[in-house]
Parts: C-alpha cells; structure tokens; sequence
C-alpha cells in the first residue's frame, strides 16, 4: 500500500531555461505524479529572464522604484509556471500555477528583499484536492500592509518552496540543480571530493554561509524551524542527492568529525586606517555600514599602533556591496576621523565545516597548519563552534581548498566519517 | 482658473515597443500630469511581446489550457507597465502600476475573451488622492468567480481604458494610435482622405464592424452605455484627433449625409453547396458555426435552385477562424445532407457609412453605381440603417474604395459636410 505523500519540488532558473528544458522538467513531475504523490512545484524564472528585465529598468531609469522593480520582476516566474503548467496539461495531467500572491505568500513591504511572514495556502490545498498538480512562482510575494507585490532578493525561490512545504506539512522539499548534491568540496577544484549522503541543518547553514551556494541560507533557516527534510537533488539524474535533516544535537559525539571544505570568491575587503582609538568610534563606522545596508562577514581590529591612538579595522563584505559602502564610509571620515579608506577585491574565504569540531580543540590547529605547508598567507580569521574561516588572496585560494581538503583526509579513498561541502 | 481634469490615456504596444519609446510616453503623461490634470494611463504590452509568448507556449503544448495562455500572456503588460511607471519616476514624477486585478477590473471567467462585469477602482482612487500618476495593465483581468486572470481578447485593452475611465468618471478616455484619428477613407487607398472632427458613438461602432482597426468595437460600445467621450489621436503629434462623442439622435437631419468607406481584408467566405431545402437545414448549419464560436458576418442563402430541392448558403468570417469553421462544418455534412463546401480567402468588403443615410433613400443606388462603373463585381450585400456593405474579389477591393469616396465627393477639396471613415 502507497500512502500518499505531498513533496514540493523547487526548479531553479537553469532548469526551465528554454521550452525543452521545460518540456524535460514537466515529464519528471508527472512521474512523480504516476507515482502517487501529491505534487507542488516552486519554480524561477526562465535563464537570463531576470538580467533582460533589470537590464530594460536600467534603460529607462538609473535608479528604478523599488515597487516597481518587483511588479517588474516578477513577470519572470509567470511565463516560467505558465509554460511550466501548460507542459504538465499537454502530458495529460491537470496542472494550475499560481503566483505568490495567489499562493498566499504573505510578506513584508521591503521591496526587492521581503521577508515571509506567514503562507496562508488555501488556494493550493482546494487545487491539490481536486488532483491538480500544483505550479507556484517563487522568489515573490505579497506585502501583508500594501498588497504590493514584492520579492524574496535572490536565492528566494529556495525559501518560498521551503516556506510552502513547511505550510502545507508536506513530507519533503526537494532542491533541483545542476549537481548530485553536496560535496566535500567543489569537484572541480577537489575531483576526489565525496558526495554527502546526509548532512544537519546547523552544517548546511555554516556551509551556505560560507559560499556554498546550492542553497539559500534563509531557506536552510526556515527548513531548521520546521523541522522539514530537505532533498538537494540533480535535475539531469534521478540519482539520490543529500538530505539536510536533523540536528547536531541528535548526532553521536564520535561520529562526524569534519564535513567539509567551502570556499567563497564573492567578498571583497575594506580597511579603514587610522581610526582615532577612542570609545565610539568603530560604532559609529558599523552603525554607517548598516545604515547603508550593507552586509558585513568577518571584522578585524588590529591592536592600537603604540603612541598614535589611532588603529585599523577590517571588515568583508559582498563585492556587490563595495560602492555603497566605500561611498557611505567616505561621508562619515571628517566626523570620526579616520585616515582613509582601502578598498580590496582580491580576497578569498576558505572555510572547514563539522559537527565534530566542537570536541576536537586540535581541529584549528590542524587547518592554519595546513595553510602554512601549502604557503598560504592568513590575513583575517572567525571562528564559530563548528566552523574556522580565513581570508586569503584569492590567487591562493584553490591551493587552500586543496590542502585542507586533503589535510583533513576527506577525500574519497579517504577514511573519514563526511557528510557536507560545498555545492558548486 | 484650471479646473482638475481626470483624463485617461491608452497607449498600443507600438507606442511602448521601446525603451526609448517608453521614455517618450512618460514625457507625455508627465505633461498632462504638469498641466494640473490628473491622469491614469492604460498600457499594452511591449510591441511583439504577445506574439513571442503565444510562440513560448506552442513550443511546450499544442493546446495551451486558456487559464495558463491568460497567465502566461499578462506577464506583457506587467512588464511595459513597470518600466512605464520607472519612466515617470525618473522624470521626477509619482507613478504606481496595477495589473487587472489590482485595478478592480472584474471579468467573467471565459479565458481568452472575458467580458467585463464591474470595475472597482478604489486602489487606484487611493493613488490618484495621494497625488501619483496611475499604470494600469490593458487587456487583463480577473474572474468575479473563480479568482482567476484572465484576458479579454484582442484590443482588449481599449476596452480597459474605457472601462476604467467610466468608473472613475473620467472626462475623456484618450486612445493613442499611430494616425491623427479617423479619416473618410484610408489615407494609403485615397489620398486626399479628410481628417474628422467628430463622429457619433453610432457611426464610430458601424466604422469599427466593418474593418476601421483604430478602436476596438467592444470599447465603443462601452462608452456609448456610459456617454463617454473618446478622443482617438496620434502618440507622434499633439494634433486634436477625432471626437467619438454624442448620439445619432441629437444630428440635425440635413447635416451628415455620409460619414466615410470602411474596408476589410480580414474575412473570408464559406460557400455550404447543395443544402436540403427544408426547415431547420440553415438552423442545423449556424448551429454549429454557433458551437465553434465562430464570428460570422454577413449571410446569403440562394433561392432554391428549380426542381432540385436544394439550395446554396455562403457567408463571411473572419480568416483566423476559417479552419475551425471548414473542420465543425465538415462533420455535419452527412447529417445535414448538404454537397460540399467551398472556401474562398480572396474576398474584400467595402462599407459607406452615414447617419443621414436614413432620411436619403438614393445612397445605396448611387454606391452600387459607382461600383459598376468601376467594374466591381458585388457577390454578397448587406446593409442597416447607416450603413451599406458588399462583398467582392479582394483585387477590386482599393478600386472599390476610391470609386465610392469619389462618387460621395468626400475627399478633401469636396463641398460634403463629413465625418468618418478607416483609420488604418
């Protein structure tokens, strides 16, 4: 006997990129479907969709109206599950997409990064009882005060199929992409790299934190606090990915020792020298930085120069980030009454992730000797229960991965207990 | 003193085929916004936009369900809409975009061709009192009963701005077209076609059933219930256009004697041959074109040729439903016992239109004159109160044209009081 399951499957962009690619995606479902399972299907916009439409925004304004920018946006997930439900019909399945609003996608009203508030999914319950596959937008939603439109930023689709699968108790949300899952490091800088069959949700979120961008952090977040198993798949196989479940809690104090290596080349570094060392000042810089919206990963304070009263301090941040921030920091440089401002984008984060670090004190040890062996330059360290990251040039970062990755003995002739990595 | 105006301004999807078109629109909302009216602008989608997603869709189904056709093709106007609304911003301006359904555009729910049943515009009030300028996207709707979005068929968005421009009690509903409003005859077939002033709802609705594209039927239609002026001028000049304004009723009988030529390449003609001339035959036939949706225009039925008990049946449709109709209609043959079809996609009509047709009994002599004359064959005829329309060989159908406008003396050095004609 086949109890029937719900599973809600989430296609990223590269997947419904061109209408046989659509075509390919659809037959997947409805096998899914023949099997028995209710089905639920979050998806992208198609490709490029999203770049072409930003592109035309930025012809016609420099400086585009956030509202507008998502009633914009959002065009793109309508034509993908549109085609997407039309494929389904054409296979002879019922199918009925919904947008985010319709979906019941309740919001805040920060336009372009809106935060989910609640999913209230009547809508797709009464389609999903009356046999009907159902096809949702991601990525968007609606804001509970305006009844604008809104959108999630990127990565957002993982967190509406998250957020939906947790709404609707479904049994899975299973995360389509181009690889197996996820690995001990990226294959194509460690081709020993092992796949991870199973891996905490305290990992993936260290992990996708790191610069492991097979999923969202936001959606890892919202998947912990419901408790809802996560299947990171390929959408060119039908080979079994990594499901992110449980919690470190949960995991014999023996068994997982290190999970694996991420890398990120996405941040840039900003050193602001001869900052007066006196209560207040580095405050005053941070509470500018997040004014001006700005994400920061890592700071370092050096030690204060002897006789000088003054120092330095470091911070990284998204690349993408780096404009506003040096424009926002240059602003503030006559009242707190700092030298000046560097600006570098050649830096690189290599990180060792693993449930077991927590006790093994000798596991930082064995990664800054590693860096050492392989000549790479330390320049900015965190550290977290289960995790130690560095800032390197970024020319040295594919030697880190390596070195670490082998250091820790996670390759796949390897006999180490691993579960985790980056995914592309 | 400047009395507030409300004015609503459609624009086609040529008129926003760019981003530089785009921008050239916003200018000139942003003047009638500058000169103290308020104003809401109802927008198509982007140029081909429509036409490359009806292709996307035939590339995944042969058969697209019509919720996902209706879902898929409002992605259009979501996007010609926002980068509007962007436009109007960049030039200092307030503007907020709403789709269909935020507008209040209440529909029935026949995907495709959804008819509207009641606009209930309060957010765009709100918009209008805080003192934006309002984007609304033409064409699109939702359904009063299952909540869905849906289309109202081609030209579909005049219908939108005139819908909404009742609601909101607007003074004028303004359409933006590419010619300076409408003309005696189309300006490419007779040069010296004269430029009208003012036309009646009446005449206006027979000029647009017999091939004047300009406005769409269904929009005048509308603003006749709702005494609605429409003002049918170019988005390349500030030239006053044409006047749609007023009743037949209120004409003082001597003024318009003819009002212009309309014609129509777009129909084609199915002759049924052999029908059994007995009651409920015809019935059984139209029945059926009834039962494909087909549109069917002008019906002729032969008398019964002498001893057979049989008689032919011809009538007119438009081209796009031809195969349709040839595909329903082959089906009944057995049934209805006819003997066989004939179907012919060379034909033209040829319309003279005139309020004061009524009270000038020699119109229809004289058009039929003129047309002998010019050595036009006439195969099928129909006529109403102020209008008369033949059917013949596409071939003849500018001669056609030319020898009726210059019978009536309407071209532009004649001494006839006119008003009407084709616009493109």
């Amino acid at each position: 006997m086949h109890f029937v399951a719900l599973v809600v499957q989430k296609y990223g962009g590269s997947s419904v990129a061109t209408a046989e690619r659509i075509k390919r995606v659809a037959e997947r479902i409805v096998a899914a479907r023949k099997g028995g399972d209710d089905v639920v299907v979050v998806v992208s916009a198609m490709g490029d969709t999203t770049d072409e439409l930003l592109d035309l925004a930025n012809q016609v304004s420099p400086l585009p109206p956030g509202r507008e920018l998502d009633m914009l946006l959002t065009a793109g997930e309508r034509i993908s599950m549109a085609l997407l439900a039309m494929a389904i019909h054409n296979l002879g399945y019922e199918a009925r997409s919904f947008t985010g609003s319709q979906a019941g996608v309740i919001t805040t009203s920060v336009h372009g990064r809106a935060r989910i508030m609640d999913v209230t999914p009547g809508r797709l319950k009464g389609a999903l009882d009356e046999g009907a596959v159902v096809i949702v937008a991601g990525f968007q939603g609606v804001s509970q005060d305006t009844k604008d439109v809104t959108t999630l930023g990127r990565g957002g689709s993982d967190t509406t199929a998250v957020a939906l699968a947790a709404a609707l108790q479904a049994d899975v949300c299973e995360i389509y992409t181009d690889v197996d899952g996820i690995f001990t490091a990226d294959p194509r800088i460690v081709p020993n790299a092992r796949h991870i069959k199973q891996i905490t949700y305290e990992e993936m979120l260290e992990l996708a934190a790191c610069g492991a961008k097979v999923l969202h952090l936001r959606s890892v977040e919202y998947a912990r606090r419901a408790e809802l198993p996560i299947h990171v798949r390929s959408s060119y196989s039908t080979n079994t990915g990594t499901m992110v479940i449980g919690s470190m809690e949960d995991l014999p104090v023996e068994q997982a020792l290190i999970t694996g290596v991420a890398h990120d080349r996405s941040e840039a570094k900003i050193t602001i020298v001869g900052v007066p060392d006196e209560p207040g000042a580095a405050a005053r810089i941070f509470e500018t930085a997040a004014g001006a919206e700005i994400n920061i990963d890592m700071i370092v304070q050096n030690v204060s120069t002897e006789g000088t009263g003054r120092t330095d301090i470091s911070f990284t941040l998204p690349k993408t980030d780096g404009p506003t921030a040096m424009s926002a920091l240059s602003k503030i440089q006559e009242t707190v009454n700092f030298k000046g401002l560097l600006y570098d984008d050649h830096v690189g984060k290599v990180s060792l992730i693993g449930a077991g670090m927590r006790s093994h004190p000798g596991v930082a040890a064995g990664f800054f000797a590693a860096l050492g062996q392989a000549g790479v330059n330390i320049e900015m360290i965190s550290t977290s229960e289960i995790r130690v990251s560095v800032v390197c040039r970024d020319s040295d970062l594919d030697a880190a991965v390596s070195a670490i990755h082998e250091a820790f003995d996670l390759g796949g002739d390897g006999e180490a207990v691993v579960y985790a990595g980056t995914g592309r």
